[in-house]
């Protein structure tokens, strides 16, 4: 366990400021099931920080967060429109369908990003009773291949949701690091853009386990609560959960954390990129690299080092750093890759 | 939050060697999602305490315990019989339904205890294409009322199941407690009596989160694992519950709390039974008391000590310790609700 | 084939008119799906009846109608309140938790019928998140013990409902024996009262199959379309449907079917209570009786003709007439039983 | 009503000897839900003409075979691989997602037909605990673009399914058609090439209702007559389905019928093939034509004549003949077409 992971951003353990919160919560007799005065604090924090006027969940899983913020929105009988990267669509081993009871519509990408484009022509079977009537629009930011949305897409996309009766989630597991790539507030990246639910990712910034959901359409997602009960995402010493996020949220936590992570990611990008049999495939925006290695090389250095091999066609590798990763983790990484070239 | 609850045992927070444990995991990389060698370490320690040839897995929540534990050995035409006191009727909303999509078919008990007797006539209905068939007795030891199975009852329930083509499923939130009030080991309580799929409880005796599922039909239950990712209850961190469960087995930590809980539930009850007012309605077995306070105090007394009443219409409150309670809370809750009298 | 049988109103074929109807509709080409002219006319027919302002669609079987219509008001998260006799309990196969993935709450009843006093109780743990929050209200018109709810009833019960923010659903395959018991019409026996939802049968009374199910909130139910195809419940060749409906309405013939048949079961009442060996259970409301028989005699009197033995305790067999009962069938009935006693 | 449709097959109305049937079955009294005579003599016919070793059972709707099919051999956490074209995929409306809670892994093709090679690379998460597992191939013979598989192409993928631990179902809508095109009989094509569990439409080929499950594994799909009543696909005056495919299997109607609508299609697209201006896209080898018009005459044929617009940006259209299409039908559209021209 002692060896460096660039397999992915939950290799990492819990930041020492989260630990220390849940520490010093962990006294005496406390209401269970949110019914905390830390969480009801917790919370209005959260919401204040994406801007007021919404709503705030916490969950304990990402996967939870996703099946959650779409369920409040849609009925079984929609679609929900994601690219095919998404992790609704492959990681998750279809809890979306299993919770929702609905149809997942993937659009295939080079990058990981949809577009209004690439979603209009999904929109033609609405209206018609033998078609799962596409409802929201599902994307993360940042995404799965590590890159960005701007502002303006984000706007763009949310916007032409509006347009075709739909709503924008944003599945936000990184959403620490979009916000300080773009060096954007939350609430600019969300709130401003007219997202409808947000999920703002915890566990892979940091925390032990902690996710929380923003709904900026509080009377539609009214049900929460009983989807969340419903989920089992309903942690009963919810004070935990609330303590680690105070400490996330206290001096930014979750952007310095991120900066970090984001930062370490263009380092180890800058370095592999002035190795001539290296490729970067995709551009570094945030946390993750996507490299293609010499094929003689990659079992032995994941001897060593854990990552995951995205492509085994072209050799492609997934590199994930984290709060967690130093530069020495960074220099040793290259130093043994170097040497086995 | 420094006043004494009796709310429920999970108002109480993380035992000190528990977070302890959780500290001493923070280091370091570590393989996400089950794959890290204290999971799989201490898995292992978990099957040979429930007597081996058995197979277990973490999840995070009694509810997830719960709706994973039946999914595993139902399917959607399928009944589960369970007393109408069981947490999966009353307290999960819907949780069971909402992913196995089945039926639940609680019946009717003064003690939250089911028996063959009381089972029998709903099976008339089996193989016939218009009812749901039952395949599953869902009880929970200890009882949401406090009450206690022997084992020679546990038994006949399994072996009724067995002889009627069903399963029997323990809902063991709060199995630590049953067994330090039997004074038997989990294996007899489990394995040894026939239960098919049991469930472990850890948040409510000591635990942050955390709650193991264990089966005696490994071939039956081999598709846990795509159950718990589908349920959003596979815990990325996984190394922080395993942790947790490794310092709650290390000298039967998880008995010497419920050990703690029981023996105050009992001192509270029996300085309660000297207080002619106050009747005592169920056996106090484990950790719980539900006990008639006269209507008067109640209010009063509801806000200094967090407490639910059970019962509005005879003014049946309970009363619940945890491995946190201390006598000092006994001797304050026994005093002020003499002074209230 | 040729015995007569009391086994089910089902055991019935197609009346006369309804399979001219098939018939007439079957020459050349016709859109599917229900955008025929016929669909579309016999629709508005229907809505007519019912009194205006409502909605309707034709759905293929009584189940199908009945997890539509509760589909059409309820979320996952919701308990659908019934009385334990309600066939949505008994004798679906738990299809409505399969399609819906809510919570039944049965009520034990006497005599089938649910009335705000019974349901009360059941109400206290709405807003909690914890427990399944009861919206619907699903009631049988006439029951499955063949008895009736006033006019006055209903309404009482719409009344709680809508008191509580609940729905009245009444399943009503027999809704055309209830009318025409209480001599009133559709519309005062479902509009009128302000049902929210309601099915109206044809099977069970002279068509080969189809059912209509009529929305009063047609803002509410403005989805059910999409939930029928998900349903499987859209038959492509759908005029086929619309022309039983079509007869079905001619001439009031669903209310003659009924008239015949109740009047059957009330002759046949008549005749067993002459018997001083037969005890007749439940007042005989509509068109099944409810009968205790000496127990020698029912094996063999089940050889000649189809029955269900209700209740195995006490001897208690479920008799039904139909549109096709003829009084001859009831002459040869009673003979067979006065020779076997 | 009266203009010509080639809208769908499902535009004509009952065959005459299907009719007939109906109502040679509508006489006195009958068991319901499939306990007749009838039925039982009726579904052993449809057993031997699959081969026998199997099992058999009506559903009402084309949909409704699927879901069942699929349900019977799958769990919510397995994946369904299907072509994109797949009526599961396009018009269901998502039944199967509601129904099975699963996912659906839909191909890109250009035939509508799936190959071993198209699947193999699908199948690289299996095992993993985040990704679905994929479980069942489901194809359509003939698919819904008109094409075939030939008997060899059928084994491949019963043969490669099988080696993967999967199953193939065969979505057998017009399961008639294709036996008609290859000359080949139903077992031919089921039975013999290791297909698992397959439909047997009516609906499309004459009948008012009606298709047949036939699963080749009796033991795994066991539990179907629980599925089908929990499907709402249980019809109660069973009778009228069982009479409809016993005339249906008389003297191979199921092939004359389908041997009629083949035979037209082939003439309409030998007609069409005349016309310069007219191009046909996909080789008609059963009941379906899929063809581009000059994009100035479709609007006004479609006044008169009932067929769908496939792909508005290329003007494809799609052309269905069905038993019911005559000779002087095509003669018509064709003349029109030419006027148009």
């Amino acid at each position: 366990m002692n060896s460096v992971s660039f397999g992915s951003d939950n290799h990492s353990g819990i930041h020492p400021q989260v630990l220390e919160a849940i520490q010093k919560a962990n006294y005496g007799y406390c209401p269970a099931y949110g019914d905390d005065p830390l969480t009801i604090k917790v919370l209005e924090q959260i919401k204040q920080l994406f801007g007021g006027n919404c709503d705030a969940w916490f969950v304990i899983t990402g996967t939870g967060a996703n099946i959650l913020s779409l369920q409040s929105v849609i009925h079984s009988y929609n679609a929900i429109i994601c690219p095919k990267s998404a992790h609704i669509n492959t990681d998750e081993c279809g809890a979306v369908q299993k919770f929702t009871q609905s149809r997942l519509q993937p659009i295939e990408t080079t990058d990981g990003k949809l577009t209004p484009e690439l979603i209009a022509p999904l929109l033609l079977g609405n209206r018609d009773q033998h078609h799962s009537q596409a409802k929201v629009i599902s994307i993360s930011q940042s995404t799965e291949y590590g890159t960005l949305y701007s502002l303006q897409e984000l706007k763009a996309l949310a916007d032409f949701a509006h347009q075709n009766n739909m709503f924008l989630h944003i599945d936000g597991a990184r959403l620490a690091n979009a916000a300080s790539a773009l060096n954007c507030s939350l609430k600019e990246m969300t709130k401003d853009i007219s997202a409808d639910v947000v999920s703002f990712g915890g566990t892979k910034n940091g925390l032990l386990c902690g996710e929380a959901i923003i709904s900026f359409n509080p009377e539609i997602t009214s049900d929460m609560r009983f989807y969340r009960k419903q989920a089992s995402q309903l942690l009963s010493k919810m004070r935990f959960v609330s303590a680690q996020f105070e400490a996330y949220l206290q001096d930014d936590l979750y952007l310095q954390n991120a900066f970090c992570a984001n930062k370490m990611a263009k380092l180890l990008a800058k370095r592999l990129q002035e190795i001539k049999e290296v490729t970067v495939t995709q551009e570094v925006e945030v946390n993750s690299l996507f490299v293609i290695l010499p094929e003689h090389i990659i079992e032995t250095l994941q001897q060593k080092y854990h990552f995951y091999t995205w492509n085994e066609a072209t050799n492609e590798v997934r590199l994930m750093c984290s709060f967690n990763t130093k530069e020495e983790h960074i220099d040793e990484f290259i130093n043994d890759l170097k040497t086995l070239l």
